[in-house]
């Protein structure tokens, strides 16, 4: 396949604006072919006309058809073969194995979701029977499911080229709910989203979707996802980046005549606390996982330990300061995240003190791991200190008793995760911690670290704001689908107009909430 | 039971503040005692420290605990016995049987979420056990629920002195769900508020429920009100009245700086549709019923039917025309919303054809029922013409086409309901028209009239912008209680640390999804 630098709209390619993009290697620095050019406002407004034509009969496809789609797509990323993989390294300086884990996450994440719409118990059927005779009113027969939005807009993650991206989770929960998707490429990455469009609008032609359940556009900047947000058929937003970016986006849709939702993962630092007992028993352990997962992808995760917090231990420092040495940075995945790191780096050196310095790379953008530490107090007097570094980084912070780091618990603002490393006799002494920080997160961690992120019915990735903008929801694994759907209710229907998930005879054989009681 | 006048918080009353207000018999425009007390904002701040400590303990009561607090309110309100339902009669102009029935609903919607909580299975408990062989990396062990969010601020709503008021279903659900309640009263029944906040109260006692978990705050107009939406403790809001008050109060809580859920429903004209061969076949009987739902409850409902589409159908309008002028007025909820029914009639008159004019009572503010019509054409030049009018009136549409009822149908914003009235014959001629309407709202109907809304398991009571704020949720039924919820994960916890809901042994017998199955 060769990437033409066109926008995907619907079974179309378009390529009509002016202004020209190029990917660029940020480990050599060096531009690659071809030229992409930013969306006009006409190719969005074809985009969203075909999406919407699109979405009446996606809308009415069964969950096995959508869950051929789905995993037809996964097909042919998998068939994409080396060219995906990299094109992906020289356009994000991430390492082979790196990116053939993020394939098989994505195309498990697709494969994942058609299960759960070959299952087809997600939808919420409830049923409640006539009551013809019921005093003092009849009761009519009501019976309610989860329909997707409609035409919903997605942004591309720069962390995560696949996984996070073009057929990443967000695209993946929202073509499964039956919406259309808009996506919004991410312009560090746009030969890996330009390859992965050519698989979606492949299977989806492929697997007799209708032309505009899917677009790719390119832009350079904020222009055609601002029009993207504010276009008044566009339902929902899917989005993961920076606090800025997200917050940015859910102003301008509160602020639209009819307001949509927004989901923006904007990130956390994500506090490890480690409790005495426990310090003196695994020190070294932890310390050498705590770095590890400080490090892992260049420290470009959303859910990296971005702060360690611990009662005073000179020999946990001293094994930090010793093992931090070792650890490896690399290149960043693009030059402006690498001159934010430094900033952020720079910033904090004035008020923390460094315990480690890790090894940078000889790549260009290449960054260098760097563990701070400061107190619990120090922090209180320079919460900045506490703000998100995007990279390799991580703040210990020194307590004094239990109480300051009861104390600085309940300070804390919503985060994706928080972690507690404790032995048996640690977490019956700190119960109050679990119980306050379990109030602060979308997922709570005991004696482990925040950076995997499993793709499963039971995760939770999201948390109370600034973590998100939508904490009622998850950005990763399979809750994420009722993110683009709203119940809707039929009164009174005979059987032949209703959705089959809904028919008496349950022809589908779903899990049904009747009367009350779940039934299959 | 004495009235007092005095705000509730928690176990306590207050009544700190200087400006009064008092209740009016809207039928004859007496004032009644006593004389209530607008809420200071320490009175508010206070009403919040409260919660927020009493959250701490409420959040870890058990569904059982949490339903023995429910009944128990529902049983002191019955126990309020005529004093509530003179109360109420004499605060909102409605007759005793409207008042016996709504508090009928009351009760048993707290006794049907006391049962949803006995039950259990609401929380959606999902495992995902642990791999530890699993290549390339192991699972940890992931198990999430749904947890309430905090301290919740409700409105009180003109039209449902009880069943969406004080211990309404905003109320109610919050409570199940494990949150603490600021309640914000109507100023339009303030002794029948006083009286179930002082139920609440007693049975908050009487099952040993933190001080705090429930307040309620008296109000002339919007200051307390706003005060409670842009308190940084509160995290999510309850309203049900008009577009107006409820967009005001969304914006307020957008502009926050962390925005919190709002759940405003804010009504409809709910659309009826009446089709070519059911309006020969059973031309008066539609007629009657429509008229009845259009005058229920003097017209004040949300689920008021205030349009009615049909095929030009002189016959229809003719029995309209006979049955409208026997149909019966009476005393509207306050002066200030009988004066708006009238300036909205007025309006109508400018542009609209009256068909009938029914019979008003001799009360004060006694509203006049009276039946418009129009043409889709005339509707299209004059769109005002489609806005609600609280009260009992409604307007004809008449069309010349299908393809006229198509087109109508497609330019409809989103509304609580919709209905279709139509033989086998009309609904598979009118397919279209149905897949057209359940986009456009949460519940729709077939032959029957929407003002009917059953607090059940499968009702769906809210619906696309601007009907509501959130379409992804429900202000009725059991599915109310995730809008005061957000999920949380807990990752390789120890089963001694993890809620009743998601110990192995499944101790409460509820139904989880294990590893993507459900099961008991």
């Amino acid at each position: 396949m060769n990437l033409t630098g066109r926008n995907i709209i619907g079974f179309e390619t378009f390529s009509e604006g002016t202004v020209a993009i190029q990917a660029i290697n940020p480990a050599s620095g060096e531009t690659m072919p071809p030229l992409y050019y930013k969306a006009t406002n006409d190719e969005l407004q074809y985009a969203v006309e075909k999406g919407l034509k699109a979405f009446q009969i996606y809308r009415k496809k069964s969950g096995n058809e959508k869950a051929a789609f789905l995993e037809d797509i996964a097909n042919e990323i998998d068939n994409l073969g080396d060219l995906l993989i990299e094109r992906y390294m020289s356009e994000s300086g991430l390492p082979q194995g790196r990116a053939i884990g993020e394939r098989g996450r994505t195309t498990s994440q697709l494969r994942l979701f058609a299960q759960l719409l070959r299952d087809g118990s997600w939808v919420n059927a409830r049923i409640d029977t006539a009551l013809p005779e019921r005093q003092p009113a009849p009761r009519p027969d009501l019976r309610s499911i989860e329909k997707p939005l409609g035409v919903v807009g997605i942004f591309g993650a720069s962390n995560f080229p696949l996984a996070f991206s073009v057929a990443g989770g967000d695209t993946t929960s929202a073509l499964a709910a039956g919406c259309c998707v808009i996506f919004k490429a991410h312009p560090a990455h746009l030969g890996t989203s330009e390859l992965v469009g050519k698989a979606i609008q492949k299977a989806a032609a492929a697997t007799n979707m209708p032309d505009g359940v899917f677009s790719l556009l390119f832009d350079d900047a904020h222009d055609i996802g601002t029009a993207l947000v504010q276009h008044p058929e566009i339902k929902a937003i899917g989005f993961t980046g920076s606090f800025k970016g997200g917050k940015a986006l859910f102003d301008l849709a509160m602020s639209r005549k009819e307001p949509i939702p927004v989901y923006a993962e904007m990130g956390s630092v994500n506090p490890v606390f480690v409790l005495p007992d426990i310090a003196q028993e695994k020190s070294s352990e932890i310390a050498q996982q705590y770095l590890g997962s400080v490090v892992l992808g260049v420290g470009q995760f959303c859910t990296n330990p971005g702060m360690l917090v611990i009662q005073k231990n000179d020999n946990f420092i001293k094994t930090l300061e010793h093992l931090s040495t070792e650890v490896q940075g690399g290149t960043m995945l693009t030059s402006g995240i690498c001159d934010n790191y430094i900033k952020g780096i720079e910033k904090s050196k004035q008020f923390a003190t460094i315990i480690g310095i890790g090894k940078k790379s000889s790549t260009l953008n290449s960054a260098e791991p760097i563990i701070f530490k400061t107190t619990a107090l120090e922090l209180v007097e320079n919460p900045e200190l506490g703000e998100e570094i995007f990279g390799p980084t991580s703040l210990v912070v020194e307590a004094d008793s239990k109480e300051e780091i009861i104390a600085f618990a309940k300070s804390l603002d919503g985060h994706l995760t928080a972690t507690v490393h404790g032995t048996e006799k640690d977490l019956k002494e700190y119960e109050e911690l679990i119980t306050i920080l379990e109030q602060k997160v979308g997922r709570i961690l005991l004696n482990g670290f925040p950076t995997g992120v499993e793709v499963s019915h039971a995760m939770v990735h999201g948390g109370p704001f600034p973590a998100t903008t939508d904490a009622r929801s998850t950005s990763v694994g399979t809750m994420a689908i009722t993110r683009f759907t709203r119940p809707i209710c039929y009164q009174n229907f005979p059987d032949e107009l209703l959705p089959d998930e809904l028919k008496s005879s349950n022809p589908l054989n779903i899990w049904r909430l009747v009367d009350g009681n779940w039934k299959k």
